[in-house]
């Protein structure tokens, strides 16, 4: 029998659970900070509000739930030949798992729209789950963590969120590159050589000119249809040089003519002078080979790096103008971001970025000489824990370097030794972990010890 | 096209996550102070490892996940009068959600007993999916937060999940009463009319005791193949009266001759003696009734009822000799209690017991006069936060009084209105939500109003 987790999902063990916990907390008291509100959706959702958000691939990769009980009924298996795993797939499960947070959240923005207060900013951080073949890095199942305005057009939200990039990477004390772009740009090289159809292949291939360089992203450009005219107009663009504002000069130049492109650059400018001013500590930069997957961008869309470990997007998002539409509610622009939580943690882990603190472990340990002693401990315990002291009973009368090891392995600080001298003095030894010392005392004094 | 939540789930929108989050973080609180490590493990499990753990009714209730990709590969569609959805259901789904914190904590005691620090004392609050039929206070997907001590015999780790089940509710101001029983005793009453076959349809009707009453419970046992006779053994049993020494002592004569009752019994008592030293503020009460359905239980088990509000149980759980044996590893006794965080919520919504401050909203909101001015409040918003004051601007230049509107409905307590003479003068003036007193200061003097 198979009684492993399954293939691309994990167990995490307290110390693991400890960092995951550092980093949500870090990442939640940033955005509280910035007055975002917490919402949680389900896990299930009926497939009709899944399916065609994300494209054919993710349409693949949705996990899918079996109807309950007799799930074959209606299903007409009289003719063997006719049946294929495609055909009967919805007919035998009508409900899957959250593939990402930002299409529930549309449906639940829809939903609930008479109860929020627009624009609406929430936070989401929860997991969500893709039949992907797992590999290094990618897991099956993984935790979002989402923070969108929605309701709102302005760009002091795409603002507020490279400041909620920048405070969340500061206090986590990782250096970061936070990449922008701007999806009208994009649609407007695929305007300004007449192919606006070309718009997906366009971005797919520049997407990679990092990972294969520009020869190889002009190979592909022509493999996917575009012509050398087509490059030739295509080419100063991938060439774009200097700070942003340089690049963002010689943009308005060669897009001078298409009102998409000029609307785009005026967008990014906007973010750009206002964040200026305000003094940001990560690297912000023009990217033009940043495209972002998913269809449904409409504006600014963002990307983050570390600066000093190489693993991909550890952040992205963008702006989205319609989203809501497909659940039936029109004009509701919104624009958010992802925080990768799992790459977060590998770039912290590598970086050895991890706090020495957060291991907020037991603070004593009473050792356990038998049924009388236990007893006495374990009221004195209670006293501790009233004072916020955690502190916890070894529960069996084991040997005594059994128990000093349990405390170490959990280091604990400190343990305290209570015999029969002590019980008829009232008093505990104490003895530190780390230094070895041994100390008699009475509760009040131990007490003390933890508030100083 | 259906795009609400599937039947059974739900969205929760900010001021019920604020209340969620409270009662998560009170008894996370609790754990840690005791010295309790939190845990994850995946929400997805080979059904192997569930299967055959919670019995028929509960093997029926978990929802399966088609397999992905072309899940009829390999099933045989020949002859469809052979095929029916129970015979084909393990072929196109091997994997499933979780349906309890336990069974998978068991699991993961297996597959990582190497790093483990025994005795282990874990938490894990994560949710849960049943495929039952969804109605008032029963979902498809809901959180259970469990602690449980595995690697111990010790009598100690019952004592400390009754104060741990004290605290908590001590917490959260709601009265509770701990009805504690034992496996053992329940054994012993089928033993003593010679039925030891008989024990789960005995527990299961007298389990129903202050539901129906005393004489359709005996009518029940009557029915399911007891005698006159063994009622005539069983009927002091159902009768014990007084505090919970007089029960334990006539139940000491009742079973008098029987190891596993007298066994059950001592543990209880030890139980008890050791916590009236305590003086915990819950009521601890003897319950000869209680159950508990799964049969994984061999020893002490819980439940608590709230005092004031009736609905039904809202923790439980108890001893459990051998459940990693199944996953290949024998010896490792546990016990553990499980907090049902929805049936807590709505106790405490009934008896109105959320205390106020929980709603911890943004501080102070820069209302939008345009462009210029709302530069500058990004600016100040900046400060602020870097002072752990949350803060936010409106995102665009509303009228004034949707963007008050929106303050108020989030009950934003500050609005800070910077216009041109404010931008001159580098004041900023600020205004009192409840009292509506506006008054001129510089950001130095509103840092201070929230350090007050």
């Amino acid at each position: 029998m198979n009684y492993s987790v399954v293939k691309g999902t994990r167990d995490f063990l307290p110390n693991q659970m400890i960092k995951r916990n550092y980093i949500f907390n870090s990442i939640k008291s940033i955005f509280e900070l910035h007055g975002f509100c917490p919402i949680e959706t389900p896990s299930i959702e009926n497939l009709s509000t899944l399916m065609g958000k994300y494209g054919e691939e993710g349409d693949r990769l949705i996990y899918k739930i079996l109807n309950s009980g007799d799930f074959l009924k209606g299903v007409d298996l009289s003719n063997p030949s006719d049946i294929n795993y495609k055909s009967i797939a919805n007919k035998i499960a009508e409900k899957g798992l959250r593939y990402d947070l930002t299409v529930p959240f549309a449906r639940f923005v829809v939903n609930n729209r008479n109860e929020l207060n627009f624009p609406f900013k929430r936070y989401q951080i929860q997991p969500v789950w893709r039949a992907d073949r797992p590999q290094k890095g990618r897991y099956r199942e993984f935790y979002q963590c989402d923070v969108d305005i929605i309701g709102s057009n302005s760009l002091l939200n795409e603002i507020e969120l490279c400041e909620i990039i920048d405070e969340v990477f500061a206090k986590l004390n990782l250096n970061i590159t936070i990449k922008l772009n701007n999806r009208k740009i994009l649609s407007s090289i695929s305007e300004i050589i007449g192919k606006p159809e070309m718009l997906t292949d366009i971005t797919v291939a520049i997407d990679k000119i990092e990972k294969i360089g520009y020869e190889k992203v002009i190979c592909e450009l022509l493999e996917r249809g575009l012509d050398q005219e087509d490059i030739n107009k295509i080419d100063p663009i991938l060439k774009l040089s200097g700070n942003n504002k340089d690049k963002i000069s010689q943009l308005k130049t060669i897009l001078s003519e298409n009102e998409t492109g000029l609307k785009g650059i005026e967008e990014l400018e906007t973010v750009f002078n206002s964040i200026d001013k305000l003094n940001l500590s990560s690297n912000i930069e023009f990217d033009i080979t940043l495209a972002r997957g998913l269809n449904y961008y409409t504006g600014c869309i963002f990307e983050v790096k570390a600066n000093d470990f190489s693993i991909g997007s550890i952040t992205g998002g963008g702006r989205y103008d319609n989203l809501t539409g497909v659940f039936g509610l029109d004009n509701m622009s919104g624009v958010g971001i992802s925080f990768g939580a799992d790459r977060i943690y590998d770039c912290l882990e590598a970086l050895d970025l991890f706090p020495k603190e957060i291991n907020n472990t037991t603070k004593l340990l009473f050792i356990n000489f038998g049924e009388r002693e236990s007893q006495k401990c374990i009221e004195y315990a209670r006293i501790l824990r009233k004072n916020n002291i955690s502190s916890e009973t070894y529960p069996d009368k084991a040997k005594l370097q059994k128990q000093m090891k349990y405390a170490n392995d959990k280091n604990i600080p400190f343990v305290a030794l209570i015999g029969e001298r002590e019980i008829e003095e009232n008093k505990i030894m104490v003895k530190n972990m780390i230094s070895g010392e041994q100390t008699l005392m009475d509760i009040n004094q131990l007490i003390e010890i933890f508030n100083l």
